[in-house]
C-alpha cells in the first residue's frame, strides 16, 4: 500500500486542518496509507473522537516543531526529532512511501530534501513551482516561484524541461506551451542571464513560445512560465496583492450595500472570482522538483482542504510515475 | 524664458494629442515656452485652426519618425533627423532648454540620452523611474523599472539616492523611505545582488527601511522601491495585467446589467477605481534619471492630459533644481 507522509506542524490554523485534510484524502481514496508525523498523544487526542480506518494510519511520534521563525538549518541540528525531519526521513527509507506534504518552513523543507532525501536530477537543488490559476480559469505553473535565488542559464533550462513534465502529469497536457519571463517577447530582450536561457531552452525539445512578459503570466495562453526564483517568488507575491486590492475595494462598497441586495450578491460574486484568481496559497501546494520523491509544500495559511488537494495532487502525479519522466526527461 | 522640448512622434493616438498636450500647458503657464520637433508642416496645419500664443511656441522641423519597430540605434544614423534625435539635441545645446518630453521608442530615448544628452552622475546609463498610483491613494517611485536589465548591486545602491531624490523634488517628501525589492523583509533574504546592495543602501544616507516584497509594493506605505529593470519590469507589467483582469470581470457583469441602475453605477465607480490604481501608463510618464537634463519618456498610450502631466511633471522638478540635486547626490 503506497504511503502519504503528512508533516502535521506547520499550518497557521494548527495541525487540526492538516490531519483532517489527510482523513478526509483517506476516506476517499481505500487503496492508500497516511503517515502522520507530529507528536503522538496530541495526533491520538484528536483522532480519538474522528472515525477513520485505522489499519491505513500509522502515528509517528516526532514531538517537535520548526517554527517559521527558525533558520532552515535546524533541521540538522537542534530539531532532528522534529516532524519534517522525521517525515523526511520516513519518506526516503520507506519504500512504500511515496509522498510527502508539508506546511512548514520552506527553507527547512528545502534543505531538508537536499541534504536528508537527495536530488534525482542533475541540480544542486530542486526548483519550486506554483500552479497559478488564470482569469480564463486554466492554470500556469510558475517556476521557479521561489528556491533558487541566483541561477545559471542552464538552471533555467533545467526548469523548463520539469515544467513542461510536470504539467504533461498534473494535468494531462500532452505538449505543454513553455515561455521564458522576460522583459519583451522578442528573442533579443532580456537581461544576460534570460538571452542565454533563450538559446538553451530552444535547445531542450520542450514545446518552446519564447519570451513573455510579466503581463503574460496570468492570461493562461502558456502552461509553462520559467523564471529565476527570485523573479518569480516578486510576481507572485505582487499579483496576489493586486488581488487583494481589488477585493478590498470591493470590501468597503459592501459595507454600505443591503446584504442580500442584487447589487451585494453580484459584488460578492465578483469578489468570489477575484479570490479564486488571485489567491494561490489557500488552494493548493507548491511542487519540489528534481528531489527523489514527490514533494509538496502546503502554504501556512492552509485549511482542510488545501491539505486534501495536496495530497490529491501527489496522487496524481504519483500515478502519472513523475518523479521517474522527471529523471529521465533531465538525463537525456 | 525655459523651453520645454516636446518630441511630438510615438503616441498610438498620433501627434494631435501631443501638441494638444503641449498646448494646454503653454496655456497654464504663462512663463514657458514650448518648443515642438517634428515635421514643420503636419504641425503648422494642426496649429492653424488652435488659439495660443505664438511668441511662445517654437516649431522645429524634423520629419523622421522613429517607430517602436525600429531598433534604438536608427538614432546615431538613418534617423538622425528625426524628431527624437532633434529633440535631444536642442535640450543638450539650448541653454535655455530644461526638460524633454518624449512619447516615442524608449530604447532610441536611451541610448540617445547617453550618447547624445550624457550622464551627470556616474553611471554607463540612466535608471528609468516609474510614479505608481497604490491602493492608499499614495505614489510609490518604482526604480529601475525597464532601462538597466543587468545591475550591480553599487547600481542599485545609486537608483536608491537618485528615487530618493525624485521623491524629495516631486513630491515634497523631507526624507522618503526606500525599500529593496527582495523575495523576505529579513535582512539575510534575496540574491546575491540584493544581499549586496542592501549593505551598500545601507551606507548611503538615504531612509533606507530594509527589504520589501512583491506584496509590498503598491501599498503605499514606501515611497521608493528599489529594483534592476529586469525585475522592475516584469513587477509593473503584471500589476497592470492583474488590473487588467479584474476590470475585464466587471465588464462581463456590466454587459448584463442595466445602464443607470444603481449596480450599473457602484461596478462603474469599482472600475474607474481600479483603473486609477492599476492603469499606470496613461497618467504620466517615467523619469530618465542621472543625464544632463530631465527627460521624461510618456507612454505610448499617452493622451493630451499625459502629455500636459509629463510637462507638469518636468516643471516641478526643473523648479526644484532636480537636475543639481542628482548631481550633487551622487558626487558626495
Amino acid at each position: 500500500m503506497k504511503k502519504y507522509i503528512i508533516d502535521i506542524y506547520g499550518a497557521d490554523k494548527g495541525y487540526g486542518v492538516v490531519i483532517d485534510g489527510a482523513l478526509d484524502t483517506l476516506k476517499e481514496n481505500e487503496d492508500i496509507g497516511i503517515v502522520l508525523c507530529g507528536d503522538e498523544e496530541s495526533i491520538k487526542t484528536y483522532l480519538s473522537d474522528k472515525s477513520y480506518d485505522a489499519n491505513r494510519i500509522t502515528i509517528v511520534h516526532a514531538p517537535e516543531e520548526i517554527t517559521n521563525h527558525e533558520p532552515p538549518t535546524v533541521i540538522f541540528d537542534k530539531k532532528q526529532n522534529s516532524s519534517l525531519a522525521v517525515a523526511i526521513k520516513i519518506l526516503k527509507e520507506d519504500e512504500d512511501a511515496v509522498a510527502l506534504v508539508s506546511p512548514g518552513n520552506t527553507g527547512a523543507v528545502l534543505v531538508g530534501s537536499i541534504f536528508k532525501l537527495g536530488m534525482s536530477v542533475p541540480l544542486k537543488q530542486p526548483a519550486l513551482a506554483s500552479m497559478l490559476p488564470c482569469a480564463n480559469g486554466k492554470l500556469v505553473c510558475l517556476i521557479d516561484c521561489g528556491a533558487n535565488m541566483d541561477c545559471k542559464p542552464s538552471h533555467l533550462a533545467k526548469f523548463a524541461v520539469m515544467g513542461s513534465v510536470l504539467m504533461k502529469c498534473r494535468s494531462d497536457i500532452e505538449n505543454p506551451t513553455v515561455g521564458l519571463l522576460s522583459v519583451g517577447r522578442e528573442e533579443g530582450k532580456g537581461n544576460v542571464q534570460t538571452k542565454e536561457a533563450y538559446n538553451l531552452i530552444k535547445e531542450t525539445g520542450v514545446n518552446f513560445i519564447g519570451n513573455v512578459e510579466g503581463n503574460d503570466v496570468l492570461t493562461g495562453d502558456i502552461d509553462v512560465v520559467v523564471c529565476d526564483g527570485f523573479s518569480g517568488n516578486v510576481l507572485m507575491k505582487n499579483a496576489e496583492a493586486n488581488g487583494k486590492v481589488a477585493m478590498k475595494f470591493i470590501d468597503e462598497i459592501l459595507e454600505n450595500e443591503q446584504q442580500g441586495s442584487h447589487t451585494y450578491q453580484v459584488l460578492s460574486q465578483l469578489r468570489e472570482r477575484l479570490f479564486l484568481t488571485f489567491d494561490f496559497n489557500s488552494r493548493g501546494g507548491a511542487t519540489f522538483l528534481g528531489v527523489n520523491k514527490i514533494l509538496i509544500k502546503a502554504h501556512g495559511s492552509a485549511n482542510s482542504k488545501t491539505i486534501a488537494a495536496c495530497i490529491g495532487q501527489a496522487r496524481i502525479l504519483e500515478s502519472k510515475g513523475f518523479s521517474d519522466a522527471i529523471q529521465t526527461a533531465l538525463s537525456i
